[in-house]
């Protein structure tokens, strides 16, 4: 059978999507097809004005409507404390939690000798450029909790002491998540959390 | 933290699409700003082709180029034998079978009064129709095996032998799905797989 070639067209772009496989590529166009035009017709706008309308800002790597992003310029923001992360949307999570005030810094990955990604590959020169510049106290690293997030925060953890003695370099707490059974813990994360443990 | 409006309007966009969350959603969006930009760009392409280039088809109600479809108006069909099946996706995957030649007819659901959605919903006249036209010598029922596709299933049975008692009608087998264990199978899959024997 000769599928339309309007509708094979647009499950061959959900495809592209990581996640997604034929069976939902699949589902997700015929979804399109029988909800009204309006709604395709949207996403066809929003998928054209986000490289258009969007920005790398110089500064941190994030992701913005301007250059320097938002958070870079914004007056509201402690600017003595920059969180180090892996990628922008990891950003956007730290944002929800509503927690965290001050700067940011992508790295646009980890280090992973596996896969051929070293220092140089990620913008740590950009984290030494801001942090040779002063004015800074504290640095937090965000990396993920995994093996390459684990390498990238000792690596930035000696190199940020090796750059500026007198800045405190912390690592994000690592432990049970809330909400889970210990029974259920795998041992590397009770280790962590054994280690992260804090006075009540 | 302000979103850029570009990247918040697309992941709204993904969270529109059936089984994608917020947070899938964003990781779409981020992978995508990622990527280069032709991906998007070619996304955005082929979701604005969607309805300009597909028609539903006059007589089968299934989605094709033109109108009547490729399939009703093949000669390579055999036309004696029409599939019935809910959904447009359905033919899709019947048709990658690849063992069945005859034409279709999509009836747009299944009859289901908790949603409100009566044989009068469905294209069912349409099927009729079809069926008082001539020609035919067997519809087989493909709906869905949940409640609903044996209720419907059931209602097109009765309907059909009522208007043309010589036209052979049949329902698609039930039973294990290949590759299954036994031990597995739920109680009712087990009584149509019974039901449903062949002698070897």
């Amino acid at each position: 059978m000769r599928i339309p070639h309007a509708v094979n067209n647009l499950i061959e772009s959900f495809e592209h999507l990581p996640g997604i496989g034929p069976k939902t590529a699949a589902r997700l166009t015929y979804y399109l097809l029988q909800a009204p035009k309006s709604l395709s017709a949207a996403f066809a706008q929003s998928l054209e004005a986000l490289h258009e309308q969007t920005k790398i800002c110089s500064v941190c790597k994030n992701i913005g409507e301007s250059d320097p992003c938002e958070i870079c310029e914004s007056l509201d923001r402690e600017r003595e404390t920059i969180c180090v992360v892996e990628k922008p949307l990891d950003i956007l999570s730290l944002e929800r939690s509503g927690k965290y005030h001050g700067l940011y810094h992508v790295l646009g990955g980890a280090i992973s000798p596996l896969n051929n990604i070293g220092p140089e590959e990620l913008y740590i020169d950009d984290l030494v450029r801001r942090i040779l510049k002063g004015g800074l106290k504290e640095i937090i690293i965000a990396c993920n909790a995994n093996l390459e997030g684990e390498a990238t925060a000792m690596y930035l953890g000696k190199l940020i002491k090796h750059k500026d003695s007198s800045l405190k370099v912390t690592r994000i707490g690592r432990g049970l998540p809330v909400g889970s059974d210990l029974e259920y813990a795998d041992d590397v994360t009770l280790m962590r959390a054994l280690e992260g443990r804090s006075e009540l």
